[in-house]
């Protein structure tokens, strides 16, 4: 009978034996208590392993800037695969970001797009050659999905229709899967840990959360070590990751990129489902792979995915329209947010109105309050029994944040889980309303064009001390498309608490658990995302919505 | 307290109230025994009631045609919504199809259509004037929702923003309820009938049953008694009363149609949601009701609905297709369909071929069989709790097919339930394949465009006979769009059972059940509808391609 540590000393062995021939020497690592090492590839680190061509070839952000320099030949495939082989392992040394490596697989496949090249004159697809990284969620052929269960590894994917529709879609667009990337145990935390593969950390202060459950992606995005990412949001896990390292993500409406091919937690639970979403470096790259993935009619492969086509005309649209008029978003009534928070927003909101725009200030806090719980509610309706058989397979140890979720309460009962559905779309039936209603408050009597809300209430914070998500969550409950972007950095000389913030007195368990996290010196320099949320399958709309947001903001 | 039978005999006497001002003597109906009343109209059996001009006004089928004489000010609002309550009072004395009645309010909103035509010179909406009738099971403000249960009488609808939102865009279109209709106890049946309001039969065979649940629309319809009416639809519920009645139906796929304000037995089973269908005389109808709900973007009212707008680019690309490749499918590997219905289906496809069309045989009995029990398995997950609570509520009888549903099995767990989610998906994606692969069966390589099925098993059957719907609910469990229409009529020269039919051994159960029930001497002169499925949220090109296959069999 094989343990649970056999299985996990055989795992980390077989991962480090496809790293090895990119690995750097423990000597050349920073020291483990170097918190700080997100420069460490521009201070020249890796400098001994990454060529100065693949310095040059991973210092691009932009995705089709990429796949337009592989399309005029001035790199080849296996160059740009190879550069970010090499980055993604160095990476990993520094922050324990990947879990499967399919680095073989992926320079064969660079081999045989240089040689279509080389015979066709031409590319395959729209991002031939450009690497991908995945959530370790995504089916891919050969390698495992665990799930970050231990109890899952060793059941490799071996029939190629069984590949995540994602990953066919982005083959056949002439795409690189590269690696996997770490996730939490069960998927269902906001940060990034399990006993397969451990916790993955933030490169700006590695003793912090990358955050999760994408936190795999958001490590290697921050260090230029991946170029697309793709991870799954049930809750905010394409989101937090992004907010906690300064990257791109959008959460999707429900159904609009396919999750066929994508094995979950729970799976069956479709009722405040997890959804795809993309994370990138840039806002233009988010744009241009969410576009894809629509243009190739995902859902002609996956019977869920809704057939509305990429709206072009939507994107234009608001991508020219004079004035906006934006529901900011302070305060979610729950968990006040940390003061680089406040501040950021602030600042955004004036710079939009001094910019042209309508600024008017939105406050659902009863809705907001009343749908966490109920959301909560769907996520342990077995009473954690799906997760708990997971976990008790191997004999791995529970995480803590999993012991404590699958222990929240007993299975419900059906004709609960079906009341706790109606109570979700009513609350979703009164927050369209409002926002109907809204135009109550503005001067031209139309509705607010979107709300520009935090991301989360704080930035990335020591690991396992993240506590709400609501700031996130609560737009999977209503199923409307949300995206967050970099938009300024903790500053301890104007971030540091005023009276007012001294004073605070928190108004529940959440918030007095959020508040005191808040450090200033801790966490100086730390990325400050804002999020933009435009309602629900209004995705074109979204991002051309953040284009012109950041646009201002970057002025 | 009050007992059930009270509150029966209450709501009749109020009813009959409400009909009296239209209502026929009783000798000048046809004897109870008299089965055949579908032409009592056209025989003059109601001109003591209703004028020549009502019964011209009656006897336009088109919705817009009529819609385009209040225009033009050939009939007053007043003039046709007289003329329908006339003929829907009376229909009702043939065939108990009306529950509520809302009589006064339609004559006192035609009024006010009236006069603002006569102020302004202009009408309001699309279908000003127009009057449309609704399964009880639609809010409508002043009035009951019963669902069939008696227990939910007396409970009217007092906030006139809780009405059906499918309501508030159809008076903005001018259109004007005049009555809703009955439905089975619990809704969940494919027969009309529950102890509160009895049960609807057939106009052309009053033993037999005008089909369900939506059958108090179906009857009404046959009569030219309404001429726009509107159900809901699990498993065939807008469709079957149309194959009984000869009229057309369609199924959208899920939350194309506003359900918000339409109460529901199993509220928040959503996971094979019922759907919200029109009910029409003929096509064009039914393509413009259907258009003017998308029209009215009704996602900016009800958060499930999804913003998908009225396509008319892919309705006219098919209205135009020159050839079509046609799946055929004559037997659902389950139960076997009655002769007429065989040779309908035959006749049909053998037209379509000469036309020019491509007819290759659809056959998926595997995945018909396997869905069917996964459905049942959601309808009562819950051990049949919901509909027992609300039977129970006044002590009314369980109807025999309540009754049995609810004593199927015990509830079932979470886990079960999220499987069974599961176990759906995993089927939609092998239909979607085996679709997709349907390139290897015709000329082109290019997969068939549509399905052509029966409807039903069977034409309009005895009351409480219905037994398998699988022809039907099948498309629900896929969430593909689907229409019936009227095709042929049973002729019991042509469709006596030949010596193969004669012959046939049932493979099982249903099909035990379902052949005997053919008999082409009661059954001679029924209509026989086909149905069309094309796809998932492909409402434009299913009614385009009805569209066209009409005109080929009307030819």
């Amino acid at each position: 009978m094989v343990t649970w540590q056999e299985v996990v000393a055989q795992k980390r062995a077989d991962r480090a034996k496809l790293l090895e021939p990119y690995t750097l020497p423990e000597s050349a690592l920073p020291p483990k208590d170097e918190l700080y090492v997100y420069d460490f590839f521009d201070k020249g680190g890796a400098d001994g392993l990454l060529s100065a061509k693949d310095k040059e070839i991973t210092a691009i952000d932009d995705i089709d800037t990429l796949a337009a320099k592989i399309r005029e030949g001035t790199y080849s495939a296996t160059e740009v695969v190879s550069a970010y082989i090499k980055r993604a392992t160095v990476a990993h040394q520094l922050t324990n970001a990947l879990s499967e490596v399919v680095f073989e697989q992926a320079l064969a496949r660079a081999k045989e797009l240089d040689d279509y090249y080389a015979k066709e004159g031409k590319t395959v697809g729209k991002y031939h050659g450009v690497p991908l990284t995945l959530k370790d969620q995504f089916n891919v052929y050969g390698v495992d999905t665990t799930l970050g269960y231990v109890g899952r590894a060793n059941n490799p994917v071996t029939d190629k229709s069984k590949e995540a529709v994602l990953v066919t879609i982005f083959e056949k667009e002439g795409a690189v899967v590269i690696a996997k990337t770490n996730l939490p145990q069960s998927i269902m935390w906001c940060e990034c840990e399990n006993p397969l593969w451990g916790c993955t950390v933030n490169p700006r202060r590695r003793d912090f959360t990358s955050g999760g459950s994408t936190g795999g992606e958001g490590a290697l995005l921050a260090l230029k070590a991946s170029i697309m990412g793709w991870g799954t949001d049930l809750g905010g896990s394409v989101r937090i990751p992004q907010v906690f390292n300064g990257g791109y993500g959008l959460r999707p409406s429900a159904w609009r990129i396919p999750y066929e091919g994508v094995p979950v937690t729970i799976d069956g639970q479709e009722h405040v489902p997890s959804v795809i979403g993309p994370m990138t470096r840039n806002l233009d790259s988010l744009i241009s792979i969410t576009k894809a993935v629509i243009e190739n009619e995902p859902w002609t492969l996956d019977p869920k995915c809704i057939p509305i086509p990429w709206r072009q005309e939507i994107f234009d649209k608001h991508l020219s329209q004079k004035k906006f008029i934006i529901g900011v978003m302070k305060d979610d009534g729950v968990v006040r947010v940390h003061p680089p928070i406040e501040r950021t927003l602030r600042e955004a909101a004036e710079k939009l109105k001094a910019a042209g725009h309508e600024i008017v200030e939105w406050s659902a806090p009863d809705l907001h309050q009343d749908l966490v719980p109920i959301l909560n509610k769907f996520y342990i309706a077995d009473g954690g029994e799906d997760v708990k058989s997971d976990v008790n397979k191997m004999g791995e140890p529970f995480m803590p944040y999993v012991e404590a979720m699958v222990n929240r309460g007993p299975p419900i009962s059906i004709p609960e889980y079906w009341h706790n559905m109606v109570l979700k779309r009513e609350l979703q039936k009164k927050y369209l309303d409002k926002w109907n209603a809204s135009g109550k408050l503005t001067s031209t009597g139309e509705p607010i064009d979107f709300i520009l809300a935090p991301g989360c209430p704080h930035t990335a914070v020591p690991c396992r001390t993240t506590n709400w998500v609501g700031y996130t969550r609560v737009w999977n409950g209503l199923d409307y498309s949300a995206a967050v972007f970099p938009v300024s950095k903790v500053d301890k000389e104007i971030d540091s608490l005023n009276e007012e913030q001294k004073a605070y007195i928190p108004r529940n368990d959440w918030d007095r658990t959020n508040w005191p996290l808040y450090d200033p010196e801790t966490m100086d320099g730390l990325p400050v995302n804002l999020q933009i949320v435009a309602g629900r399958l209004a995705e074109e709309k979204l991002l051309a919505v953040v284009k012109r947001v950041e646009e201002v903001l970057k002025a």
